[in-house]
């Protein structure tokens, strides 16, 4: 090897950068490729009317998931749950996934048969068909790599880049809470690894701990909104955390946001372990990432069928672009919004 | 952990008995999921006339590839033309394709460059279009996973499991090149591990190592089938061996199988290299793999258009499921096929 040249680091990208390089040289071909990298699900034509929408997301043991604490079957579950929120936000209904694994010979049949049945669960509860996939061996760990295929009708597909100057910013849910479901987890572990007589303290955390380990795809809103006829301008699943969602949105948007502090939706008890923990419950709702919430923009117009609906909330406006990102707090002082989301690089 | 009960190991299955086990409570629920785990891909209906094909591969470091000898931009290529072939198994036409990466920190961008060249080339030569994925880190080695999603006319669409009594088998290009070239690469390895200041020796065996390094799905046998007006009654793609795919056929369809031993298409580059590392070129081309080619069926009365054709080649015909699946060789002799394919447990 001749090779003498210093080569550059993959850290040196996020994510996001590091997927914007790679893909920047490859254009769309085919006249059925509708919308190709750069949103929560490609976009495929299929006929005059109607879309396809795929997506896929791959889960690395260590990376995303820790099996020491987490049971196979939640993570079937939630490997589904994560790609049929990436449907979800391009407001289409998810109908088949493939499941692609590679697993060391650490791994039992009864454990994969633990994760099948999760993935099976999932399949019921959103309604969704596993129609192929792939088994193969690992030199090491257990990788997931699930791709979802969704159905919409062409008008009705919501990207990221729809959002206008004056729209509503809503959320669905509450968030943060699967942050430190996650920081409750590890600590446990910590405890465990230092006294493996010690049994796991989680009394009183189901709530945080299960939307750590089994997150619900919001399908329900994808319902609430047709029933209530509201198209979102724009969308986007709350995966890396509301902070990185908003600056997804107003990027793809060319638009600028005011986040309201106070507006944002913090169950009492994420905000008790929060506290517990030493940490802002605000910085984990806009930070913490994975709690598959929907946040979209609609239309002012649009406000009066939202208003008083449980499951969403109004939690900022748009603006022009120039007027930049801003978190307001209560007394009106507005800070640049920035994400601190998950980076797995 | 109460666990006293001895768990299964899931090297007592092979890669399909076990994804057979794993995916056996899963039915299909969606009128849009037309045939799900069990052919080279799912169909999913998007009209009355055409369906999408979706199929799904995952490629691993040290278990699919050995990046001592694999050239990053061959892996990239490869990995894309594999999902492609499936594709064409199905006799429709890829469009789009998803490709996830877990890679660790050893890996450098201009490695990941590399990949993405092969990768864009493959989608330039198959004509499909990127259109989403993902990339995340790995705690160790390169996972490649790829998703490919294809279009065909319903009535088109070929399945395993349409052979009839009497049909021919026929099979494209020729077989045994892949396995031979990875033995010649794995020698020239070992050579090198050895001692490091001996060059490989590979000169004079481009064709076998091409048909390793850079299979090509044969989309153009697509296109001549098209124009020839040929309906195959069966395909598959040779990824694991002629004896395995004809197994998979035999299987899908209920029927037996004569293969004609001196008929199976071997390059004589391919049969001097057998020889070289005495190995017989027929136990190559039967159990070698990963030659990308297509097995398909067609009715006698096709046999004329296809005659002479210098893609295809007849190697037998399609029996009663009663008569058995057998090898024939020159002196009239019938062994069972037995599938020694790769296993990747």
């Amino acid at each position: 090897m001749e090779e003498s040249k210093k080569l550059s680091d993959i850290k040196d990208f996020g994510e996001f950068a590091l997927i914007d390089h790679l893909t920047k040289n490859f254009s769309l071909k085919n006249a059925s490729s509708s919308f190709g990298v750069g949103d929560d699900a490609a976009v495929i034509s299929i006929s005059e009317t109607e879309v396809c929408l795929l997506s896929t997301d791959m889960l690395v043991e260590g990376v995303h998931f820790d099996l020491m604490y987490t049971p196979m079957k939640h993570l079937g579950y939630k490997s589904v749950s994560v790609n049929v929120s990436d449907i979800c936000a391009m407001n289409g209904i998810a109908e088949q996934i493939t499941v692609s694994i590679a697993v060391s010979s650490r791994f039992s049949t009864e454990a994969l048969e633990e994760l099948y049945s999760g993935i099976h669960l999932a399949c019921e509860n959103f309604k969704v068909d596993l129609v192929g996939g792939d088994t193969t061996t690992s030199i090491s760990g257990l990788t997931i790599s699930i791709s979802v295929l969704g159905r919409a009708q062409k008008e009705n597909v919501v990207y990221r880049s729809g959002a206008k100057e004056f729209d509503l910013l809503v959320v669905t849910g509450d968030l943060g809470a699967a942050y430190l479901g996650l920081q409750l987890l590890e600590r446990e572990k910590d405890v465990f690894k230092a006294n493996a007589q010690i049994q796991p303290d989680l009394d009183g955390h189901d709530y945080i701990i299960e939307r750590q380990l089994k997150p619900e795809a919001r399908i329900d809103v994808i319902g609430f909104l047709k029933e209530l006829g509201v198209q979102p301008t724009a969308m986007i699943d709350v995966s890396d955390g509301l902070a990185s969602e908003i600056l997804h949105i107003c990027k793809a948007s060319k638009v600028g946001c005011h986040l309201y502090d106070e507006k944002i939706p913090i169950d009492t008890k994420t905000s008790m372990t929060a506290i517990e923990f030493n940490m802002d419950p605000t910085t984990c709702a806009l930070n913490g990432g994975e709690d598959y919430e929907l946040l979209f923009t609609i239309k002012q117009e649009d406000f009066e069928k939202i208003k008083g609906n449980p499951h969403m909330t109004v939690i900022g406006h748009i603006t022009d672009e120039k007027e930049g990102i801003y978190l307001v707090d209560k007394n009106g002082s507005a800070l640049t919004l920035k994400a601190q989301g998950w980076k797995h690089f």
